[in-house]
């Protein structure tokens, strides 16, 4: 079959892409920064993981190498990580704000060059970012978040222009709102389960974009809970 | 099962969906001003045809009579129609502008309206607009459908803040570019086909949409060949 | 000097303009459906008035005649009428729907498309149109709103991209807030004052746009009180 | 008077904002990496210049301590520099990214942090930010510049909401085009000089953003030639 790469792996919605892939055949290798907490997952789902620190070239070029180890083509790279800080503009220490930018945004460009070199090649495949809404709207006590997750729009925009006609996908799924857990039915008794995502329901989208032939390609889909107001 | 109805039926995108949801099971109403040309889908896919003007108050109402006629829920409605008019501002016909407020927009909310008051009872049901890049962006020579456009986008928006949270899920799907043959493969020789939508391919959006569970929604998805510049 | 036309008077902000075109040396034509009213104002600008139902076409071309009259070139054009109606969708009068597309937005293309013919002729003039955040963003319980500010929004988009290569200036003017009373300092001890916009305020970004040298454009600006949030 | 802080200097629009607001009598501090070239400039404005790589927190520090080596207020604070590389993704240079990211975007958020920690203190002042057209739309063979301008962007729309209710003004500017020579009239033959944006004319509009009363904010506003299209 095919291959598909998770970048940023540890919450529900990345648990949720690897099962709903796995279980449509596709080959998995799945990158974290702490893999000793994929181990389960990886046994359910066959899959091989990878320690990487997704803003680091140097990772993300070792990354590659395992990627291009097998005979699968690469036909699916998903990219997940973010870094936020709230807090007033005055007091926030930039670091900070550079990881933030790095993490949320150059470590997707960086996973997004090296996937897009192997299927531009063969004019296939399929790349997707996972944003948020402070990446179209900017939040105030949330500068650093705003930063990267606009950056990374603006990166899944530019790609989806340069890439489309070389029969590349590019979609970036902005996910407003908080994420339950799989199946819905939060555990905590504070929290409305209704006003969470289910992270099988977002997955469900992913795989909705992964399917829609060329003719009729998205680039962005926003997914918020029924009960969310926006 | 469930009723499906489709308003403005007779373009390639409207047979499109009338077959895929007749392949699973709905019953159908298609509507039109002009129900002679729908025969042939009508047997294929054992609907009922209404004729209606959509834009008219009275119309709708007896389109909805047919809808109540028969003991299936109303599960999704789907409002494809549009007027437009091209030309310079300054020689528009003031007539045609009204025209494509009409039948873009007004009769958008004649339907939409009358499908919320069934859907909103049982929390339950999905609603489809048919956009356009004109309702996103005005293109110059082109006010009427620019206006039109928008004024759906414009309830659309506010449809789904409304909706969602009472179970009714509002969705507007911006077709950029134009529709070809369905399966692809235009007839005419100065037609790149990369270049038109196939009606089955935007079809299937339409399907993840209603498919969609309210855990994560959304409520617009921008959908071009993968050739379109943007 | 020129000309300046201000259609929808009545309240703050139509006053406020008339107020400050007119110490400009501006030449004035306040049009209203209730001209009664505006005596006051007229006396003090040393305007004209005409009673005029915008969303008509007979009374626009009437008020254009009105225009033509004089001696004065037609510089500015400013189109405020609106029509909103807070509800229920499922509600709704259909015939408030209709009145709030030709109140907010075919009444604007109807002066539009008069003064356009006047200022196209001459490569120079302005076209102001009063919008409201309902046209960015369409809020529950108030499809109408939306529908209109959204169409008007369109119209103001599409003629940008068409006039302004025929030196004709066009500018949309996003309102966010309610607009209290000249100076400031609401009369109404239940309303923050500094929660409201100052029309005198408004009014000079209005000028502003009026002022911007073709080199340097703007088609669209957001207004809203330092403290409102958005 | 008050002082007038501009970084990235050098190119024809910090030029005009600095003679511009010289001459309402702002005291100016003009900062650039190479200050060489800024002697005339700063004699003819009475400006300081401060030698500052504006992606370096240590620099910036030190711009701020020239700040408040005098004793007039900061009331306004621009920031211009970008950092753009072009070029299809697959072959873009990473560190091409990282740059335009610190260049663009991180130091816009320096400057900007400093600036508004003088100006919440006094509930006063305007930080304007100078954005283009790439921060509202991601062009093809462009990542970079998309990634920066975004995240510039985000940065002003996140300021905007948290710091306009603290009554400190936040602008960010989408310039649209080429930017020619002041006064119009390219030197070059084969560039139309109506297609550029004449630097004063933009000037104009950042001395009206200052000018707003805090009754009528603008967060954003774009300018482009009147024969350009979009």
């Amino acid at each position: 079959m095919a291959l598909a790469l998770i970048v940023g792996v540890g919450d529900g919605l990345s648990a949720s892409l690897a099962r709903k892939l796995a279980a449509r055949g596709y080959s998995l290798i799945l990158a974290a920064r702490d893999t000793g907490k994929l181990e389960g997952l990886a046994g359910e789902t066959g899959a091989t993981t990878v320690q990487c620190d997704a803003a680091l070239s140097e990772d993300m070029d070792r990354l590659f190498e395992e990627v291009d180890a097998g005979s699968e083509d690469l036909a699916v790279a998903i990219y997940n990580p973010s870094a936020r800080t709230k807090g007033a503009l005055v007091d926030l220490d930039p670091t900070t704000v550079r990881t933030a930018l790095d993490v949320t945004a150059f470590g997707a460009f960086l996973m997004a060059q090296q996937a897009a070199r192997r299927m531009v090649r063969r004019q296939s495949g399929t790349i997707l970012f996972t944003g948020a809404s402070a990446g179209v709207k900017g939040f105030p006590r949330s500068a650093p978040f705003a930063m990267g997750k606009f950056a990374l729009r603006g990166l899944a925009q530019s790609m989806a222009r340069e890439l489309h006609p070389q029969g590349v996908h590019v979609g970036h799924v902005v996910v407003d709102g908080s994420i339950g857990p799989a199946g819905g039915g939060s555990q905590s008794t504070n929290v409305n389960p209704d006003a969470q995502l289910d992270p099988d329901a977002i997955a469900e989208t992913y795989l909705s974009l992964i399917d829609q032939p060329r003719s009729a390609w998205a680039w962005e889909i926003e997914l918020r809970p029924w009960v969310e107001t926006f």
